[in-house]
Parts: C-alpha cells; structure tokens; sequence
C-alpha cells in the first residue's frame, strides 16, 4: 500500500474510526471469555462509499446496515485488526499510543490464550484499553474476569 | 507540505471535518447578507491535541472550547477556506464533490458581491451545497435571500 493511501487511512480512523477489545462471555471455551478485537467505521448510509472503499483496500472485514440506517465496517480479530493497525501506526496521530497498546495486546495473545493466568493479565490490559474509549456502557472487565475464573477454581486469589 | 500530511488531514476531513457555507443577514450589508465559508473539526476536549496539530500544520483558524465541553477547530473567510481545501482537495474521498463545489462557489464570489443579482445567484449555489450536510436546523437559503432582495427593490422577480 502506498503511503499516502496509508496516511489517508490513518486520518479517516483518527477522526471517525473506533479500536475496541472486548471480554466476551463464552460458555464453551475453556476459560469461560473470548478476548475479541475490533475496528469499526460508523457512516450514514448515504456515504457507504467511503467504507466500500475502505474494504478495498483493505481486503478484510463486513459491511453491514444497522437498524438505525447507519452503515457500519468492521475488521474483527487479532490477526486482521494486527494487520491493520500496523499497516497505518506510524501515520496515525490521535490513536497512536491507542494503536500500540492494541498491538501490545494482541502480540501478548499470542497463538492463544492457554491459562487461566493469561486471561487475568490480558484482562487488566483490556482494561488500560477501554479508558482510550470512554464507553457509558457497562462493559465486561478484570474484576469479573477473575471472579469467574476464581469461582471456578482456574485460579487461586 | 508534503503529501502523506495533506493526505492524512483529507481522510481527518473526510472521517470528522464539516465545511459550510452560511447566508448570514447583515443590515449593515449594501445587500443584506453576508456568504460565510467555513471548515470545522469538533473534537471532545481530552482530544484538543489532533486540533492544535492540524492548525500548526495548516497556520489558520482558532480553537475554542464550547459550553458542552467540546473542542472546535474552526477555519472562517473565503480566502482560508479556499486555500486549506485546494491543499488537501486530491486526497478527498469522500467530500471531494462537496470540496469541489466549495471552491466553484468562492471563485465565482472573486472580489466580493457587488450586485444584488450576484447574490441572488450566490445564494442558489449555497443551498446546493446545503443538500450535502442534512442539516436539520431551518438554515437561511436563496428564497428568503430573493425576497429579502425583492421587498427593498434591489432586484426585480
């Protein structure tokens, strides 16, 4: 890609684009949560344009319409949104250090979270990372984390 | 400035920036209004730092915190709104038609409006330009210009 195709990216994601991890309730894996990594861009549907050109060039992700007619492209999972934080880091100004603790995250994950251990210290970075977003929502974090993986006895307090 | 820095002030425009262009009533005005261009970046305070970067890259414009606490980057007058769009103008995406049509219209304001039928005309290419920011507040536009212009007899329907 080229570099001013790269700066462009980094620009639309400063001013409009979201890097989110979430802890994900999954029953069914080992130690009850996913770590999910995203990276969404939010338009009305009138400028669908610039996501599809976004995909493009990209050449990853989904663009869907949300109920509230606005378009939304998402990039989901450690490998793609790895792939391309890195391609557009160095351009980027107001997610910078957002972006590095993103890839600091993922590099940590590695091929895989294969302790109990592991999930409570990428939790409480998943934590150092919601405060970038400032979300009203109430999200999953550390402390139930732990809670859960204490409870079941994965690992002691 | 070099390329990857216009680029990525285009796709910051392009993800976050709004121009505009305002009939605003002026009774002290020959011909009762003022055309006022303007580009702005709002921004949440703890972001105040991409503003002050894209004005020291683009040497125009003010910051100022609003009651809300929100940060604005605003650029105002022809001539600076000229010149910041045709920097970044080839590296639009997606407002480069709203871009384009921005600068068609200072151009055709030149020197300045010196005829009730330059006004007239002025404020058709205004409310074209209106239809790409949806705005929902009732906004002034070339009918209320017209009549303004019509009721003092400064030009004939």
């Amino acid at each position: 890609m080229i570099e001013t195709t790269k700066a462009y990216i980094a620009g639309f994601l400063d001013g409009d684009g979201s890097i989110f991890f979430q802890l994900v309730k999954k029953d069914d894996y080992r130690f009850g949560y996913q770590v999910r990594a995203s990276l969404v861009f939010y338009q009305k549907s009138q400028n669908i344009k610039i996501l599809n050109w976004l995909k493009n060039k990209l050449r990853t992700g989904y663009i869907r319409t949300r109920k509230d007619g606005m378009v939304e492209y998402s990039i989901v999972g450690h490998s793609e949104v790895f792939r391309v934080i890195s391609l557009v880091k160095d351009r980027l100004i107001l997610k910078k250090s957002q972006a590095k603790l993103a890839l600091r995250i993922v590099e940590r994950i590695g091929t895989g979270i294969d302790s109990a251990g592991k999930l409570s210290r990428i939790s409480k970075e998943v934590d150092k990372f919601g405060k970038f977003n400032y979300s009203k929502k109430r999200v999953r974090n550390s402390v139930e984390v732990r809670k859960f993986l204490f409870s079941h006895k994965l690992l002691s307090p």
